[in-house]
């Protein structure tokens, strides 16, 4: 069982929910297995004002966060953990199974601890109902984690994802006798993202590729920095580099 | 993981479902986890049709079971647990924690494997959405298995309590190093109603109590048959032993 400052620590993410009883169903869960903090991505605003203002909603709806990207939503969390389901894709990232879910978040909470800078989070992100996360939303996320479903019937209801989601946290981070492997400190989602707009401008600068490659690019440049675990150190480093080579750049431009 | 074979002796038991959406999404579940019978017992006509032939409504609705009584539902399991949380009642059988529902269904198909007489099932049992399931129900309830829910929120949806149910049936009957302890097979629910049903007609023919207990005492009666674990040689004894007992009782009362 995590304890509540931990669940405190956890943010659901849902992204662009479209049905006002899914929202609900939702919220409803994160009640009822105590995790009091949702943020919705880019909502349908009649739905989602439905939703807040329905009979019995749970109060954290009300002061649910919402924001207009994914981007945003992730923005201040150490660790980004995708859900779905494997059928229709290969994902580009590790993929974990749902019944390791507990551990890893127990991991991730350990690892954040020693962040300097505030409080740091862990985000779990819901796709919208009719697909799931996007290839780019996964673009955030440093695992998938699978829901394992029969192949004939796949996709789950949103709420109940969440609620099957919270209850294996609820249920397997109970495990006392968890390693705790000496990890290095995390580093936020914001500052990936502001190390990959400095890369991105470098390799534009540098017309590593045409511009039609542009996304794409970025797009491998999320993931990679996803999959590298930078400490903070590290990523002082690389981002003084960096800025190192794009001045030179725009220097010699210039000149 | 259960296996095919396992899941299709497991029976899902919906007991007077009320809204269609609730049914839909718990056969919803069921699909994605690869349960495939349902049983609802007394549904509300109108929205019991409404649920069957809605868009998108799971093949294994129209297929489903429907009966009178929950005695009905259950009479040819060999292991009937009842669902909930426990926040507002005081349990009159064991308790489990829904972690421990995987290895005690195992225990219980491989229990009721040797049982003669055909295929024997086990039941999930899900009370109606308003209260959850009455004492009445829990009678032909083994075991009451608790889903871990918080305190100040501990009423879960039906059909995210159905999911979360399935999740960790498939999640945790997957330990491939499960004992095997030899215990006795299993008998079903119909022949321990007819066992209470014959004690029922000694206690009457004895005057054992005042008319007026006759409920109270047929509720301990079904409690205590479940609590034993009969086997089907125990459950012939006791049969000739009332129905002896009986007879006699009878006998007296003519002369």
């Amino acid at each position: 069982m995590l304890l509540p400052d931990q669940r405190d620590r956890i943010e659901i993410v849902l992204v662009s929910p479209r049905n006002p009883l899914n929202i609900g169903a939702a919220a409803r869960a994160m009640a009822n297995f105590g995790f009091p903090r949702l943020t919705v991505v880019a909502p349908y605003a009649p739905h989602w004002r439905e939703a807040k203002s329905a009979v019995g909603a749970p109060g954290l709806l009300a002061t649910a966060r919402e924001t207009a990207s994914i981007r945003q939503a992730v923005a201040h969390c150490t660790f980004v953990a995708g859900t779905g389901t494997l059928t229709h894709r290969m994902p580009e990232q590790p993929v974990a199974l749902l019944p390791e879910l507990g551990s890893i978040i127990l991991r991730e909470l350990e690892r954040s601890r020693g962040r300097t800078g505030g409080e740091s989070r862990i985000a779990l992100v819901f796709g919208a109902e009719k697909h799931g996360l996007t290839r780019d939303d996964l673009a955030y996320c440093q695992t998938l984690v699978e829901i394992p479903t029969d192949p004939q019937q796949p996709s789950m209801n949103l709420g109940q994802a969440v609620a099957v989601c919270l209850y294996e946290l609820t249920r397997s981070a109970a495990s006392p006798d968890h390693p705790k492997p000496a990890s290095p400190p995390a580093v936020s989602s914001a500052q990936l993202d502001r190390l990959a707009d400095l890369v991105e401008q470098t390799m534009i600068a540098a017309r590593y590729s045409p511009a039609a490659m542009q996304p794409a690019n970025r797009h491998d440049l999320l993931l990679l920095l996803r999959r590298l675990a930078l400490s903070p150190g590290d990523l002082r480093r690389v981002l003084g580099i960096f800025r190192r080579i794009l001045w030179r750049l725009g220097d010699h431009h210039i000149r």
